[in-house]
């Protein structure tokens, strides 16, 4: 295991849109302009803002046009938008963000279920939106939902992974998010196939976008770290969630991201406190309890004062 | 990372004792045997019985005589009970538990706290204890509480461990229990303490308590796994907590502990469907929503139904 790390690891937080998705209740447009603004200036080094999804699709985020341009952008900050297909590349344009996220299922049910089309006809619609992004130039980072287990189908042969890695490669992509979608991976499932993509693609950044549904979300990162992945989503206060288990918990927390890679000295550039007051907020935004550990239980450095019985003791 | 480790990981359920210690309501004696005699057959290593702590200091445990004649012992099963002091090893004489479990905290601080008495005083105890035990062929196993943390006194210098490890050696323990009594260790930190105990002491074998209070737990087992670590402690359910922090998970819970296994190949022996069962009626019994995620989300090989409006489209 390689604990004395340098390379510096870059955190996007979903939140925003992967996390806002998930709640029932429309959070107001103006609370999210604020929400993603006091991200910015947490040093994380990416915010995925919203989706260009068809507003009744996702009624949450049919203010994704305003958002977008209501924000107050740091120039440090990537600021990403979920482009889903042409109709959305189209919206997606004038709104100048500075990456477009793709998402696909690599798996055919899931495909399916999720965007009404074959992995086929999915890559296909791909191809054109990359097109269109290119002609505007904006980077694309190709997604791959179910790289690490499938709802429908279970344990996803590495040749499906492939399979898309290798097609996104010839549109010209070299971001790729790599999925936990249903919060099933373990270690070493992360390991083997991270390691595999890298050294299959070594000019491709690859991002893991890992969910504690299962209490795994941290050994996969540390999993991800061993193979050599640098980037990672997270979701501030742990917001999102899935919609095939009930009562599971969604993406890892920023907080107990930043929170562990502190502990361990690796270098991420995001201020633990800062995301910690934004949760508290996030809190009462949402109206119900985040999973966050390190919203619930505190940072590890917070030294609790001995009890009372004790100071006696000590006289 | 080594993941062809062909080593089998042994796993001791503390629910019954350091779980239900945390209750509030008094469990049911004929309770705690049930829970026992059902984890007995789980194909656990050990079981952490009882406390032999004064009944006035733990209410809870107050019935470890009854509890412990009269649960049913699988051969195959080390029971264990905590013995803080003389006068427990006086009481656990007769009770014929394959191993007594010792508890001392590494730090002053919370020595003083927890058992009344400064590191050296409580060492001294134990090796009383340890006599009494070797006069009645009973195993010992050493315990290091705030090995990886304090709440009052924050890092512990390795120093501090090492003190506590040469004095239960010299005593002639030669299994001893490393403790993340507030869950705030890290895997880096985990990895090196544990991998400096082992190079120092290589006829002991050494055993993980985890928390899973700030999310690490599952990270905390594959870093101790890393270092050569093969014996961990778990909570059926995920009980137990920590009276310092509030709103916080405990141990991580077996079945949390196992299933990661299961996945990464590593074999325990565990069964967890098994453990699956008993955490629902540990649910019903505490009265309360456990912590443990696997309950909560169930194990990642369950394989979800497409939605309807998938099998629509696939027509």
């Amino acid at each position: 295991m390689n604990w004395e790390l340098n390379d510096f690891i870059k955190v996007k937080d979903v939140g925003p849109r992967d996390g806002l998705q998930m709640e029932k209740n429309f959070i107001p447009t103006e609370e999210k302009i604020k929400l993603i603004n006091a991200l910015s200036k947490t040093g994380v080094h990416g915010i995925q803002v919203t989706s260009l999804v068809h507003p009744k699709a996702v009624p949450q985020l049919a203010d994704a046009e305003i958002v977008m341009k209501n924000i107050e952008r740091q120039a440090s900050v990537k600021y990403s938008v979920l482009v889903p297909n042409e109709r959305g590349a189209e919206r997606a344009v004038p709104l100048q963000a500075d990456e477009w996220e793709l998402m696909h299922s690599v798996t055919e049910s899931h495909s399916r279920s999720n965007a009404n089309k074959s992995v086929d006809e999915s890559l296909k619609e791909h191809e054109r939106v990359v097109k269109i992004a290119r002609e505007n130039n904006v980077t694309v980072q190709g997604g791959m939902a179910t790289a690490l287990g499938c709802p429908f189908e279970g344990k996803v042969p590495f040749e499906r992974v492939l399979y898309t890695a290798e097609a996104y490669y010839s549109m010209g992509i070299r971001h790729i998010g790599v999925a936990d979608t249903i919060g099933c991976a373990d270690p070493k499932l992360v390991y083997t196939t991270m390691k595999r993509l890298i050294d299959k693609f070594p000019d491709v950044e690859f991002s893991l976008h890992l969910h504690n549904t299962r209490g795994m979300a941290l050994a996969n990162v540390l999993a991800g770290i061993n193979a050599g992945v640098l980037y990672f989503d997270a979701s501030i206060g742990g917001l999102g969630g899935c919609p095939y288990a009930p009562g599971a918990t969604g993406n890892v927390a920023t907080e107990d991201l930043v929170h562990m890679l502190d502990l361990m000295n690796l270098q991420s550039g995001v201020d633990l406190d800062q995301l910690l007051t934004i949760a508290k907020d996030v809190e009462r935004l949402v109206g119900h309890k985040l999973e966050s550990t390190i919203h619930r239980a505190g940072p590890s450095y917070q030294i609790h004062h001995a009890p009372a019985a004790q100071e006696k003791l000590a006289k």
